[in-house]
């Protein structure tokens, strides 16, 4: 039996990574004032059906029938989820709202390079500012999230772009506002289509794919200067690039998009966001008229992109290391001493210590390896000396021998740290 | 809009206590040496159907095709899981392999008394051990577990039993193993069942419900004696009380069952493990032949509990307390210094502190009420003392002015802890 395609198992040297990767993701989330919520894994289909919720999504939707007729979908995104979460229950917190979430999520995507059905993704929004300010707060969090990791200026940088400057070009050309979703989901997938397929798409709009190209090279977004300088004052404003290549898939941004990209190597996108200002309203029939900011990180890309990055590597080489399974060992050097083992080892724990022991009998000599294959710190023996045990640090094979009552004090001064 | 019948939304408030029971859940599990690990939502329905991985699960299993025509079941329970796991890699672990596991089940159960389709269950697992050694470890943490939300010998009590005792009791009375499940089945479920309806179910076995109540009484559980003596050992005979009339209603059980349970108001059961020698093999078509032991804890019940017994509510208030959502907040005096301020706050951030501001000019009072809200316990005033700020500690309103570059080693000797 194995897994469905597209799905996971963490063992728990994969689930190790994962405590890594969420840790510091609600670490800064928390620095900037974010509190953590979560939603259902499993909502109505028709949350994600509504007006402007959808785009390429609705077709890799995991949706079916439940055993009460109901249309149902698991999640392809929190965003909609937060939205009507916000929109019941708004006028209980004091704005802006600023929420996150570490969840599950599923998309039946074509299985092609690996690509999963279910990804961890992490969320930040900020609801209910409509300013540049808000913006900011947003694209800081995101640049202070991948820095954690050990990713510096030239291993990542945030393109930055603003849907009204296109709004401006379509007005320029013609093209109606009702138009625009369709005219941004092609230039989104420009850089990765054929020319002869680009032009296809875009004959209806009657405007050539060059003068899009010029535009891009060229265009200012006057829009993004206030969050520039925001950025810049924070001391972030070398992370961040203008690019009116940025447009982001997702029907339902109105203002600034952004996406984190890789700079070495395979130039992935890592992260991406955006302003919402209508989809709340949209979601709640117009309930919850408020606007919102947010930007989304998936496990995979991130997991990835440590792999190749020596310094981030080795930060979390060292994460790793630091959270061994065990703490502290207890060598039960004679039998007739296990009751005591058990009560020493009850005491222990209590205070905070990992440790293990041997559930059966075992020669001494064995049980030392089990000590440094769980990445004890210490090992104490009890044995002959009874009530003294005899504590060894692995690590340099110190040794002394003291009154067990003693020993949760003498590791504290001692040993590693209580967990 | 509103989630499906039986889904919750965690608001912030609602996550912090989901943070509290997951925290404890994990420390408690880690303290005995037990690793995490995940396995996907979704699994092939198959999984469930295998021999005697199913009971009553299998009616409340949600199922559907999915887009590649595979039948698929959102996770009913973790442990085919994490069978299917350990016999795919068991080979790569030293014996005895701890896990645990931290995630969402699915049940499509009849809507009564609040019951949910979507919760979040903890699982301990120990295996390759049959000793009662191993049974010792995994009560003793289920009850420092249940200990460590402030519930007392008082509040909570371990109902111990043992499958073996049954089978004695069927071989006595002339039943075949092969009906042993079933027989169980009506025995876990007699408590709850009219008399009438229990003496119609057993009538093919020709036992009569007072010889079991008679069985369930008197009868003795001498497989369960080492058990009891390691758990006296530790100090913790007096949680645990061998019961024959627990039997567990899961298929899978083979030896020492086991039911922790509420012993105030609602007498309910809180969680419920015990032996499972054959699942492995029987999942694995025998790749896997491993004994192992476990168990598993609900969010919901305990969640109540901890509403219904006041020192554990007490405890878990205190920390909630100990987790506002901001730890300073900057009151910006003077929108001149709004760039000052962006810095500062960067600068706190990064060092590990939860920092707030105003998005937008606000009133200086407004702002000191938004650091209230928000927990801050010291507001930093920035204005025309810059370079200079003013400190002030918000539980007694002592004021301090620095300078800004002192702020965050000044904090750190007179502030709360870094997060």
């Amino acid at each position: 039996m194995k897994t469905l395609p597209g799905f996971r198992d963490l063992f728990p040297e994969d689930f190790a990574r994962r405590r890594y990767l969420t840790g510091l993701w609600r670490d800064t989330a928390r620095r900037y004032g974010f509190v953590e919520f979560d939603g259902p894994t499993l909502e109505s289909a028709e949350l994600y059906r509504k007006k402007n919720s959808g785009g390429e999504i609705l077709g890799q939707l995991y949706e079916f029938t439940d055993k009460g007729d109901r249309t149902v979908a698991l999640r392809p995104e929190v965003t909609p989820t937060l939205a009507r979460m916000v929109a019941s229950k708004h006028r209980d917190y004091p704005k802006p709202i600023r929420w996150f979430n570490v969840g599950t999520c599923f998309r039946y995507e074509r299985q092609q390079r690996g690509r999963l059905r279910e990804f961890l993704q992490f969320n930040c929004d900020l609801v209910g500012d409509a300013t540049s300010a808000a913006d900011a707060e947003v694209v800081a969090l995101l640049i202070d999230l991948l820095r954690s990791f050990g990713l510096g200026p030239e291993d990542f940088a945030i393109r930055l772009s603003d849907r009204s400057a296109w709004h401006d070009f379509l007005t320029l050309h013609g093209v109606e506002h009702d138009h625009a979703g369709e005219f941004l989901n092609i230039v989104d997938k420009m850089e990765k289509m054929p020319f002869e397929k680009t032009e296809e798409l875009l004959a209806p709009f009657g405007i050539p794919q060059a003068t899009i190209q010029e535009f891009i090279s060229t265009g200012r977004i006057p829009a993004l200067d206030p969050l520039l300088a925001d950025l810049e004052a924070r001391g972030l404003r070398a992370y961040v690039r203008p690019d009116l290549g940025v447009v982001r898939g997702l029907a339902y941004y109105t203002g600034v998009v952004f996406e984190a990209f890789a700079l070495q190597g395979n130039l992935r996108a890592i992260a991406g966001g955006g302003r919402y200002d209508r989809l709340l309203a949209d979601l709640s029939d117009g309930l919850a008229d408020l606007p919102a900011v947010g930007f989304g990180v998936g496990d995979a890309v991130l997991l990835e992109l440590i792999n190749e990055i020596p310094a981030a590597k080795s930060l979390e080489a060292s994460y790793l290391k630091s959270e061994p399974p065990l703490q502290v060992y207890l060598v039960i050097a004679d039998e007739s001493h296990r009751s005591n083992a058990l009560a020493l080892a009850q005491q222990l724990r209590v205070t905070g210590w990992r440790v293990g022991f041997p559930l059966g009998q075992e020669k001494v000599g064995k049980q030392f390896g089990t000590a440094e294959t769980l990445g004890a710190s210490h090992a104490v023996v009890i044995g002959a000396e009874w009530p003294n045990v005899k504590v060894k640090r692995l690590s340099d094979r110190m040794e002394q021998e003291l009154d067990h009552a003693t020993l949760a004090i003498w590791l504290e001064e001692h040993g590693a740290a209580v967990s």
